[in-house]
């Protein structure tokens, strides 16, 4: 396989260039015999070019000759090379997602399985093919996209965790390949969106716990460089002023361990919030985990909120309280987008419905104290004053 | 986009025959520009014939007029259409990955992504892309197989979740299509199969529970007809029997809701067993739930082994105990053996290390007592005498 790197491609497209694809000479024709153009012809006792020219709408044929060979064609279960329909007609069939998070991460995160399954669903329906690849970082990515396109290997790609920034979009923009971003307009530059209000959401989620009667509210973030982690922390601490609770801040990067260790600071802190809203359900999940090892009981002491509700959210106990969207409808919006934009339509940008809120047993009323804070002291109290630390269940 | 479906694609094949590929001629080409043969020939004053020679490694120029040919090949980063060579050396420069469990389910597991992520990390090193779909059924993954397969979209195919009498096997061995069975050689036919011994890891669950003191031991299975879950439970089976415990099997399909469902069952039951092995992560998160809801400790009333584990399996408390296997690099073995397959090779079946058993708090001794059964009354027993409903906390 080592051949097929350097110059070996460049040589096939002389070859490609020099003669007709010989319906038998290739590598996989030996393996196993598909129906061709000649075995139509020697089926319908005419050329090549005629079946050719049938095939095709064009003219050279008769109108009875070009029935006879249609139906040859769709009786042997005639099918075009891809490879040489590409040449053709320059479409790929195909279009690219590249993740450039950490494939563990990727890997715990029911959201992107989600979006694909809602792409592909979309897809299937237009004989499209999804690349999906994950890349170390943004070079990386843009590297792919650049061979991708050189290559025609995808017709478009979908752009997801737009950062603060971001070189991709600028790359795509010169490149003019169709792209669709998959989150807010803000960063998009002349891309189109398919995107949610975060904000929104934010804000029906700051709400809803002050209305419980919480006074301070803890959110922890996602990776800060992304694009939707920026909007929902401004919303945050927008909506919390505006309500007028005290916002607290902790970042985050969606990991179980980051989940537990910011519940942990948290609860240790000198004034402990009452409600937690993390970035991810796997940091939710985690917290709940360090607030039950903490002996701080959810949601008497402590109310969480998860980001992207998920079936982990649904079955811990108590079930986290959760943002939920229809992230496979996500998915499928934003290929439908994207086949519009690379048939060279104008798109503009597609707003979603915002995330509802579904309150589950993890969210209830504020406690009348504030969370136990296992191993601290409050300042300058002596250790018999301080609030025992409960042992781990 | 409606014309890419029916026989526009024929036709296309019918215009590949017919003419060369004008560098100028596609849609994309409108739309950016990407360096040519043409180009090249202009800029070095020869022949798009003496390009292509030359780029081919074909004699018919100098080795002068070659090495300035390649030289401005490199410089203008000229990089060959990968259709075009695609008809020239019958390489797709893809493998197919289809998995056609219901796109909600896949949404929640690890493990498909875990596995993606080894294949990708693997390809990407041999310039091979990866196509990921699902598909609805069997009928519409067979389907895609002999599409992608006829129109050279793929080069060879993974095939994952191996069912009882497959009919998928035999449609890859009629048409000598590349595979790799990812999971248990005893239902791969000729196929070769990367695979972990499953039986022996399940030997190792039910003799730690036994040593612990379990006499009881139930397991909820994953899908009953995949090889995997039957693999699984014979080895549970014969593995109980041999230590001399008593076996409790249920029927599974990897949801939580089912997960919470089989777990009320089997606490519910005449005899509790005292500790529950289930087939993936989120059944198992799902079962601790739903233990902690009726109030049943865990691990003091109830041990909770879960296959697979994952990250939502560390965090959650107390956390699980759990088969922990590297997904990713099963991925990458399965990618190194179909790379082989794909390029003629003859490879046999490769075994990888089996999973291994990761102790944490979800397991101990055997209780003294079963596990509490809220709601239910013992056989016979007044109301007065049934042991008193927990609430859920």
């Amino acid at each position: 396989m080592t051949g097929a790197r350097g110059l070996r491609g460049a040589g096939g497209l002389g070859v490609a260039l020099a003669v007709a694809p010989a319906p038998d000479g290739g590598r996989w024709e030996a393996l196993v015999k598909r129906p061709t153009i000649a075995d139509i012809a020697r089926q319908a006792g005419v050329t090549k070019a005629a079946v050719s020219f049938a095939l095709n709408g064009q003219p050279g044929v008769s109108a009875a000759t070009r029935e006879r060979i249609l139906a040859i064609a769709q009786e042997v279960g005639f099918q075009p090379n891809s490879a040489a329909r590409a040449l053709s007609d320059g479409r790929a069939g195909a279009f690219g997602l590249v993740i450039d998070r950490p494939a563990r991460m990727l890997g715990v995160e029911p959201w992107f399985t989600q979006l694909i399954s809602g792409i592909q669903g979309e897809l299937s329906g237009d004989h499209t093919a999804l690349l999906f690849t994950m890349a170390e970082d943004q070079d990386a990515e843009i590297a792919m996209y650049r061979s991708w396109w050189a290559q025609r290997r995808v017709d478009g790609v979908f752009l997801v965790d737009l950062q603060i920034g971001d070189r991709r979009v600028g790359v795509l923009e010169q490149l003019r390949m169709p792209a669709v971003v998959i989150g807010d307009p803000a960063g998009a530059g002349s891309l189109p969106a398919v995107w949610q209000d975060d904000a929104a959401a934010t804000r029906a989620v700051v709400e809803y716990l002050a209305g419980a009667g919480h006074r301070r509210i803890a959110r922890v973030t996602g990776i800060p460089r992304f694009w939707h982690t920026k909007i929902r922390t401004d919303a945050f601490r927008a909506a919390a002023q505006a309500v007028g609770v005290q916002a607290v801040l902790l970042e985050g990067d969606y990991t179980g361990e980051n989940g537990a260790a910011a519940t942990r600071q948290l609860l240790l802190g000198a004034e402990p919030p009452t409600a937690i809203v993390y970035d991810n359900d796997l940091m939710a999940v985690s917290g709940l985990g360090a607030a039950q090892q903490a002996g701080v009981e959810v949601p008497a002491e402590l109310s969480i909120v998860a980001w992207d509700d998920s079936a982990f959210c649904e079955v811990v106990h108590p079930p986290l309280t959760a943002l939920t969207r229809d992230v496979a409808a996500y998915g499928a919006h934003a290929a439908r987008v994207l086949v519009q934009a690379a048939a060279g339509a104008e798109v503009g940008h597609y707003q979603e419905a915002p995330a509802v809120l579904t309150v589950r047993g993890s969210t209830g009323p504020v406690p009348r104290e504030p969370a136990r804070r296992p191993g601290r002291q409050p300042a300058g109290g002596s250790p018999a004053t301080a609030p025992a630390a409960r042992p781990a269940r």
